[in-house]
């Protein structure tokens, strides 16, 4: 195809194999269900930089065969092979130039939801969140579609380091922007000593509705998804899910930016995911704040992987149930009634 | 003792301390409950090796004294003093020879049956589970025992890099050789995206019972066991149990060669583990797939060397509590009843 | 101010940046409600060293500005804030002289009881217990504190190395010395090998309550609490509460000297420290066993950092809910009720 | 003193415990020889990030006390002492916004250089090498100084991921500028693969001379070394050190952005800033690309650390010798003629 | 291309760039100058394994872009481009087989030579060499090339682990084929404490010459290298050159499997390849023991990219001298006389 | 034998599996050239700790099998075998008290001494040199022994922390005492910023000879040696040789407390150890200052573990040379008068 930019970073390969296409050749990703676009970018982070090889990392963290496909035990469906799945490679993004960066990313985004397509967004940091959402937003509708955003952090600052833009703001700016309505902000798993109280008032007073841990333990983390599902779904089309990596515990997430202690387990993690992809009619995916600089046995790019497939899974049998009037039930017995698959 | 030998890698040590023997002189274990073997081999991993470094951290990785003595607070025995426990120290095994390799951890292990010791086998990766089931099997019966077998992966492969032998696929040859019935076959933890569905269909048709996340996460990992042990000890007289230290979630165990993010937690495996080992006639162990060169500060084998203890600890207990009809109580506070222990 | 110690290694910073005071000036620290000491030392460490850079990572790890604020999400409070909160630095503790330092340790933590604020100890191996706890009754009464105490080891051993004084010891040379009372001794979190019957045999003989992993997933973490919380305020005046961050999984701990696996989650161990410093009349705190060497992407120094603003959070929330005749409800979402803040 | 920003990350430490300024302030820094400034700034760098963290490293890693002394045994000067040293912080340097944040730094070196101190940069990655240089040369005059650059690379690239600012390209900025003079810019240990031969062409148009590792190797560093000092004060009034981390072979300096095999020892280096320190009339230095997340051990920031120091004990017995009319003598023995010290 | 297998481990990538070919279509790889071949294989390990990975690491690790371009500063040739280099991606080799691993690596390498292409094969443990200088023999003519084998082991043992086959045995099984000439067999490097006298006897009775690490420093590498040189092309009509990546010492190259103290530095080691490759006549090239789970910051796949890349460059350089009748000059400065690349 | 201790920590090994004795039972070590000596102390570390683990670090690391042999290429000798090499195990050394612990270790090493065998003693922390020389000495008489002694540091610090016994003090400690001459004290490798002026002149008026880099350097170490080989035996019966393994670039050995830039090559220090063991009359070495904790792929421990050996085949060549009246020449190729051997 002309013109692929490739990696950015390394040598130029797809998620797990999948094929490849390129955003500045509308052809090669016409009909595509999904595509997986990287964002090799930290310039945005706060703390700890290497997001920028998030991406990467993302793309080749597993052990088995790079070929393209992956059966779900769970899900019984192959997230890689029932849908039409292509990698766009990176965009470019220059770690000291965020306003061209995001900008760029932002048309590109908006190039494969206007396609018809599913973004897949691998980051960099989440100041990438900023262009992802507002990306499909563009194409479906500003207010048109909530946010669903796992994360120890709200990213609601207004001014870090004297700039507006940053990995600790994009929800702020996406809010201030229109593309997404406050009120059908929903976060989940934040904890810990930031913002500040006024950067709270300002969310409390755009109707954000952010789910700390204390609740999430108190109430438990399934009661608090329906609600937010329920939310989420209220006058709005599309969810766009934004998973930062930190929202998991240090312990299931070390290679990251910054690490919270007290976070949600890597399967609390899946689950969630898997639900809200099964349940939900999701049109945008971000995966963001991978840091393979500060990951070990690559165990935190590994579950950023897993977290990808288990969105793509859901979303294959989210359509293969719609489609045979079918619904998947969590008790079968994995060996069980497997005509089913 | 006579031809004992040794290590294959590094110093001739054993576990913790415990007494020496050698497979090649039966006097010098004769009369043991426990025979303890190294399988340093790696030769059948797909992915990351350096599982042949398993056996040396699994014996070495504790940071108390190398007296052969560990009391458990939770179950009030020593397993290494209320049994006798002796360590043959490695079988060599070529690690570009899978074939001789297996075939000699089968004799050494069906040596340690035959003198009516349990062989707790130190691996190594999951390879060595066919040797380690089939030696036991050809003493106590080929269908006489059924397996629980903790792991992220069925381990049921047909044929990989076009060999029918590696750590993949020990469980489909232990079924094929009739050593094991494929419906006294009980899998805890399978997770992911492996084996496609031909080997699930294969697994089905065997009648193979596995407990995948989604099921243990929603039905309760208590209740599977329950279910699990019904099977394991209809029609058969013993129960091997194999641990893939995968199991357990990256964050818990990331020294292993494929980790797969989404497993059980360390304390569910060793509580696992316990009512296994209290609660069933184990006849052989086996504890694989610890990969040191992944490691970080030997949390994983660590854990690999608790899993061991837990498992002598609660086989001491089980045949302390058939002797005196006594049962142990988890709700007894560690320092009540002190005249108990 | 004059005579300021300062840092026994690396550079004289302050926890998170609040104010330093000397204690050799008791102007310094006049009217403080809470004063952090280092306590660098790991000479009494049986196994792996490297404690004695814990004040110095539990100091500097975070992500977020050291500007001496911590508004927590969760108890809508600033631990660093709302309190007076100031760092004198270490106590000078030569490794190999484990008598002269603990010596000066209890002296410094008296100096900071006498003042009337509360002592927090960053350790450090956990033979700082001894002077800690002590250097409190020291001044409270001898007898007149309880102790919670979260770890993996009871720490209660007798002689280790030829010594009576090491980090498996202090909570015997607490009771034996009258400070501390056997039957108001809470432990928590202990689980495996350690120490041996003989030992725990006294500890019975003490009438302590060590909380062994089996009874806490038996009973459940917080109805144990709630158990513990009585006896820690029958006939007590305060409590103590040391933290040995072992008693977590060596997945979300892996830097500390002798890790045990099969420990509590860090979210556990954080909502245990926000209930006890909430519920009950804390005097003291020390965090110990944070070992840097073995730690990675800072995690387990991250854990320690929160562990401590966790407490200060939690009193200066229950100093204010006294004042104000209100309660911390952990069901109030975040962003709800705003102004309760 | 009045509004000294700090640290943009982490505490503020000044380097091994010197005295403090603010740029903001020009009382706090009248009269100081050496001014030290942080440049914690990674957003120019083309692949791997981390120098950011340069400056903290730098600072603090060092295993003597952070007294704010370092007597040196070669030059029997205390750098620290003997020259009035002062530490500014960190200039605020947002990593997504390289214009604002050159010229931030650009701004504060000129500070320090007006005011007649020697500007000693930590950065960072090598795009502060235009400020750094600028800042100066703005001072002293455009065309006034020469460059000894000490670097695995060239840094002459025109464009670099659509931008003319980054690591790779600040040595093109500074020629073109005007603010340096091609032809007294002097490169030490340049190899591999980068920059293409219409780069070195251009080089070679602006009379550059840059010494590859195979002229070093064949000619020797020491002779290298004396004819570029000839031409480095032919015509220029000052030279400017800019050394590079990356200079050393990876096995000294893993801890570096783009490391690149086969260059000089930590040896070499440390002897050729000796020498040119003692030799040449030094007026501005930076230590740049040290980052610390791919550091082990903190091997690379201890070796930078110690190349601010040689520099600074070289820049004193420089100044000494030129008071006293004395002479070093490197075959002088340690302990021979101590008064000389 | 058809019947391309691509990677054994990994995305099917390419050395930094180059184009692809398949063993498999020989049209795939007519015409070309150099093939490089990958054998993920350690199954052949004595001690540390990884060397699986060592192809993936060496093609991947670089900073530059994935471009297929590199430009020599020292040669002033692209070895890339100057040259038609072209990746076959790995041969498949079950790490458990190491006679049908061996076996496959021949043929593959047999066809590369038979097509008139330097085969520069990626390992791998150096098993591989075996299968390496013997597929370049097969089609060069038995006794008619020499080997240059830098290490720091001799590789000629006899029998370990009871198998004639592993990565200490290569030497003489070569040499036992008749494939090569114990007296035209010339290793550099050699050190510590292996082989054993016998099999030194052995190697001397086969008029083997070894330069052990004491006569290359009391001689000099250039004067051993150069002897070594009029041995090498006597009565032989190619040079094969086998690269141990352990001859460099542990400090330069820690990610290895038998790492040996006291060895060579990196640049001598690129100097040695650089002068190989542009005096002799090169017919094949191995790179092997590059162990990526024992690396740092990839220091030492950084390093074996090197080697390879100086090879080629050498190669090119020697190619365009031979055409154009020119001389490299050392002693040229990187700017002068660039009419001259 | 009767009263072994063993190790302190961790199974009880000896160096590479050589014999073990008793230093409670003579008769175990009647006739022994050389004993052993484990020193796993580190509580005089004024920095890193982690030394404690460096005799069993040094005592394993090795890939090669633990058989007690150990052929030297460049020597042709076999250390292990051609001398009677005896392993003690370790001293007992309770972290938290050095006076102890040193005066266990005196102990030691002086019954190893008067049983007419070399000690060889396995740090721990260089405050071991005290006891180590103090022990030989006590033995062959106060004041006959010289020190040739190889480190960073000199060593010779008055108090630290407030104590007269650290890892920085030993030297002072042993000249005071009488023990050793300060002109018998030949220092190498020195550099840096320790120990101050007024520590330096004490040196000087001992009149001990310290060679710092800068002379090394200039000099040549090789000239360097030669010129102490003549102080050393002067007046003396006997060298004690004491390595600091920081003597070395941390590039070299990372794994260490206090690591210094700028030192020498691995290379370099074999080569010193194996002069002064084949010129001198040896009576006593210590290893110390490898830290394990701080080591990357092991390439510190591998280091100790060479020299240890380098000096064993120095000391078996130099009494054979003696008994042969042979002498050894470096310029022998390996291969060459194979009957030499």
């Amino acid at each position: 195809m002309t013109n692929r930019y490739g990696a950015q970073f390394g040598p130029d390969i797809t998620f797990l194999g999948v094929g490849r296409c390129s955003l500045d050749d509308p052809a090669s990703y016409a009909g595509a269900d999904i595509v997986i676009v990287g964002a090799p970018f930290d310039g945005g982070t706060s703390h700890r930089p290497g997001a920028r090889f998030g991406p990467q990392a993302i793309r080749m963290t597993d052990y088995l065969p790079h070929d393209g496909a992956r059966p779900s035990l769970a899900l019984r469906t192959d997230g890689l092979r029932d849908l039409r799945v292509l990698d766009a490679g990176d965009v470019e993004m220059p770690p000291g130039d965020i306003l061209a960066s995001l900008s760029a990313l932002e048309a590109a985004v908006e190039k494969v939801a206007r396609a018809g397509a599913i973004p897949v967004v691998l980051g960099g940091d989440h100041s990438i969140a900023f262009p992802d959402a507002k990306g499909v937003a563009n194409v479906l509708g500003h207010g048109r579609i909530s946010m669903i955003h796992f994360d120890a952090h709200a990213d609601t600052g207004d001014i870090e380091f004297g700039s507006l833009w940053g990995h600790g703001q994009p929800m702020r700016r996406l809010i201030e922007s229109g593309a997404l309505r406050g009120d059908r902000f929903l976060q989940i798993g934040l904890r810990g000593y930031w913002p500040p109280p006024e950067t709270l008032d300002w969310m409390a007073e755009r109707s954000m509705r952010s789910y700390e841990m204390t609740e999430i333990v108190h109430r438990g983390l399934t009661e608090c998804l329906t609600e937010a599902f329920a939310i989420a779904t209220d006058e709005c089309d599309g969810v766009f899910l934004s998973v930062d990596i930190d929202v998991c515990d240090p312990g299931h997430a070390p290679g990251t930016g910054t690490p919270e202690p007290g976070g949600i387990t890597a399967r609390q993690l899946l689950d969630s995911v898997r639900r809200i992809c099964l349940e939900l009619p999701v049109v945008g995916v971000d995966v963001v704040e991978v840091s393979p600089p500060y990951d070990h046995a690559d165990i935190t790019a590994a579950l950023a992987n897993r977290v990808v497939l288990e969105a793509l899974s859901a979303i294959a049998r989210r359509r293969r149930d719609a489609r045979d009037g079918t619904a998947w039930n969590p008790l079968l017995p994995l060996l069980a009634d497997r005509p089913d698959r």
